[in-house]
């Protein structure tokens, strides 16, 4: 396997029917530097990618294929597009078979396994890899990403708020004791393609409501990122609501910050913190992203207000759940493992309107 | 029993966790005649229907009851919001307890029975009780409706095309060869509160599309009424597409009109034949009936456009496919059968916006 | 002018070509004690309210009428759905015509005349008849609104605040330094039947986005009320944000409890609060308001969670923005004032789906 | 002025504030062959194109100019999406400049100047020009666009129905007496980005509607360029409907093969006549093209049916308005005028889910 930017990559995906498998699809298919050779479902096998999805229709000749039929020791990197629980007894034979991982299901995002198996109700299988997998939130972790073998992509919802807090993190400007309020809102793909009455058009159309009130999953993965990347404790309340709409993902973060930061210009700090990222976007002052202004593309914009500039600081992140939240950041990801611009294959414009 | 108006109608339903169900609750929840005597679930038995429809929370303490623990035989009449098949297994026992019932499911809509067995797979289990059975287009069977024991009521499109031909096919003033299409626009509740991928809100949201396009169930039923109110045999082309709507329906009916009709004044026509209809709005020449005009409400508007004053018509029906197009058109059936002013608990006026 | 519920209320309107007009008349036209008088619009004068609103048609024959042809001196009450300025220029003549009035716009709203000026940018034209005003939040100012002359109907977001926070203000139990925050979304109707850019079709649907971000006229508001129901001074941000969706609002309220208060039940408290009440439901511990439960109807559903059993509530309120967010109040108001059930007219069921 | 593939194109629009500007803009900043040179626009001259469009934050620093300072003459091609009427007043100084022009607008879709003026209410500034415009329907009118000064690009409606029918007219297998029906959908960014009270949220969704019942711009357009494709006559009835989604747009096409077709294999005949078409996509026997499956993309779907094999066919075209039905295809038309692929810039896929 030659990891220049030359040849191309051959590329796996296990468990192409949902959303975030036809996101992969729609990003890979145009990819300069990939080679898709295999993407897998078992209820599908022998059927054609572009008869269940029919935006690729010549744009892609692929058909499903069973697991066990499919090439996957002969990628170079394998998508795990597939429910928790999958890529974490895969890892192994694909690891000694020389091919890297990016799940992006949540088998490798805590690392604590005890949390891990009281949320999602399995054991880890394989605690070995988990210790060496990266927490792959691009914008913070770029150096281990291009050298790891397994990627845990982020969840959608810990996306928007790490990025918009890692500034204040990095820099130690937030109130210790501050609760940190995630007021989180995502369209209706988040949920995934999976039949389920609460996700019908006609139950979630021309509605809104909070859900997960009781505790979500989200809510230990940002806190144990934010620890990472704080170096600190903070309580985190977490909030998700369902929007009518189909992509897209907007946070609205309060916190607090400490007496000593005040004087601080926190547009300013935003700003430099992000100068050079492609897809990160700090918006001027008095901006409202809008989940639009990213629908389809890889961007999350990013809006910082403090009302009677007083110590509340309210943080407004605006991303494509399935792009940035998902397949295009694992794309990011890719990129970066096998030595390519980071954003090859990821400069579409979103759709508007 | 006692059919007049003092005491109260004792109602039942079978099959209450459906969008007809749930509307069904709605409407007669409110309804001055009615007693909600019981509600039948399976799968829900012993859970409150407010619970389910959190729209009913503090109008009715109803629980769902499994079919067996439902006193149905103690009611004057029986909903079915079914699935096709069980009302026919079950008229039989009512009848005999005097239970009069009303089908929302196609039970009793085909008096053809291999045409129900080709277009539904499974065989009448009992012709003799579907031959007494009336077909509830209330306004051209109310006669037969007051005295019927069994209502099959009509599905959803062909409400709209029967309602919106009546006045060309009682007058004999249609082209006898020509082809009536039926050009129908459905919202998506018209699927049902079943778990489908196809209706997923990420599936069925900002798109549209035709269905069903090699067949639905609702031609023959269409073409058998057209042949009974007309007394003649036309060639029917219905073609249903599914719109990003939750309720609502919209169908565009294409008619030529005979050499000797070319005289008639067709809006006169038509607002004669409904001029004394609660339900029918016949719109002034030039109109374009919306769907949010009836939304939640029985009402079914109607506009006739004849473009360049040509043979060829163009009737615009609108509805709203769960009120009058099932259990709107349901209870004014009821109504029709128990002596009840046909409006009783359906006055309510459309939600718009 | 007899205020018994034989005889009917004559009720006028002024400005009835928006949203709020159109809800007021879908509830007025039903009302068993109401007889509508008069309907006021310059630009529309001489045109049906059904040609307007065609879900009125077979409702009611009335046309818009100038302002100074209407009949308004003869009325019982005057309901004012006009921009914000209009109700205060009228509001002398008419009392002293002996007319009540509701005013759905902000004119009464505020006491503070000077907040009143800065955010709404005019002056106040009768602080005299603002002083006697009573703001209509039916379920806390019960007592005055029976005896006023004015209301002034509260404003959506306001409503939905303060009914949420009302049982924790009115006992006490918040820590005195906690900031409220308010994390508000409403659908698009809330902008109003105005032509403009932003809430058009192609802007605002499958979108998501905060608006108001620097400030907006229902803070001051919220805090006023919050100041006097609960003697005490509160720190309030208040974050509106816009949903893909025409009627409903979602608040997710945040705040602290003292210290003194963390063994108290705030479940318990909320239904011993609200117990007698019609349109207030506290939903059982655990559950989530959508905001579909109450479309359409005058019902406001309110849950509260304490995530962790800690000092911080969440309390969840859903209203249909425009009726108990604004005409559904208003009548419930005119109720009160004219001595009649508070449910009269207003006991429709939310449509759902 | 060097049309190769080699130096850039440097384009010029003008009126880039409505829906087709922006997305010409999307497609136009990131088209390899392309230098995006001046936008214009009075009423937002100075203020950035990524201020008001902000998916276009990070793609482009252009800003509005006024139509006097832009350098219009300076570019190879300038783009009309204005309203109708602009681009006949340019046209004559930026040809004499030797400036192509592609106008989005009417202005010179109808040969027929009487037939102009009756419908759009101006009279015709320059028929000379429009003489020799060519209808930028690339498919049909391939060879004449490679060599064309002025494009009338095609409007979105007549798009699908004469590729939908494109493949039976040229062959003649029509019946000489049927009338052609165009039962048309269309999303709501069809009607442009003007402030509107009809196009409000509040109006459009969860609503549908014929619209234009008593006539409509599109069907003189469609019948002029039919009788152009075929060399013959036909009577086209055409009925416009409006859709709750942005983009996207459905015609279900009814016509009647003649006597001598009828052992034609039309699915075969579509099928070759579109085998080489890049963007025209001939689906499978029994299949329905969704709006969404081009959302985004340049491709127009089409499914032909023949129900009961008997005379009557159905056409289903499925396009984004706003691309193959407008700003697509004018990059299209623009390609084949300056040497390029067809495709460049044109390949994204469609946005699924």
């Amino acid at each position: 396997m030659s990891n220049t930017q030359k040849s191309l990559i051959n590329v796996g995906i296990v468990g192409g029917t949902g959303y975030t498998g036809v996101e992969l699809l729609r990003l890979l298919a145009l990819h300069p530097n990939v080679k898709l050779r295999s993407i897998t479902s078992r209820s599908e096998a022998g059927s054609k990618v572009a008869d269940m999805f029919p935006n690729l229709r010549g744009h892609t000749n692929l058909e499903f294929q069973t697991p066990d039929e499919a090439p996957l020791e002969e990628c170079d990197v394998v998508f795990f597009a597939t429910p928790h629980g999958v890529a974490m007894n895969e890892a192994s034979h694909l690891l000694e078979n020389n091919v890297r991982i990016i799940d992006l299901a949540a088998d490798f995002r805590l690392q604590n396994t005890q949390t891990f198996s009281q949320w999602y109700g399995i054991e880890h299988s394989c605690p070995n890899i988990l210790s060496e997998a990266v927490y792959g939130l691009t914008e913070i972790n770029r150096e281990s990403i291009k050298r790891a073998r397994v990627i845990a992509n982020p969840g959608c919802y810990p996306t928007t708020v790490l990025l918009g807090l890692a500034p204040l993190l990095k820099s130690s400007l937030l109130c210790k004791n501050t609760q940190i309020i995630a007021d989180c809102k995502s369209g209706v793909s988040g949920a995934g393609r999976k039949a389920s009455v609460g996700t019908l058009f006609g139950e979630a159309s021309d509605n809104f409501k909070a859900y997960g009130v009781t505790g979500h999953r989200h809510n230990p993965e940002i806190s144990e990122q934010i620890s990472k990347i704080s170096g600190q404790e903070y309580d985190v309340l977490f909030m998700p609501h369902l929007v009518p709409m189909i992509r897209g993902m907007l946070s609205t973060i309060y916190v607090d910050l400490s007496k000593d930061a005040l004087d601080t210009n926190v547009q300013d700090l935003f700003e430099r913190f992000y100068a050079n990222e492609a897809f990160i976007d700090v918006m001027p002052q008095g901006s409202s992203p809008e989940t639009r202004s990213v629908r389809g593309s890889n961007a999350l914009r990013i809006a910082v207000h403090r009302p009677g500039n007083n110590t509340r600081l309210v943080i407004l992140v605006a991303q494509d759940n399935l792009v940035k939240g998902a397949s295009g950041q694992a794309v990011q990801n890719m990129n970066l493992m096998f030595g390519l611009p980071e954003t090859a294959g990821l400069q579409s414009i979103a759709l508007l309107p």
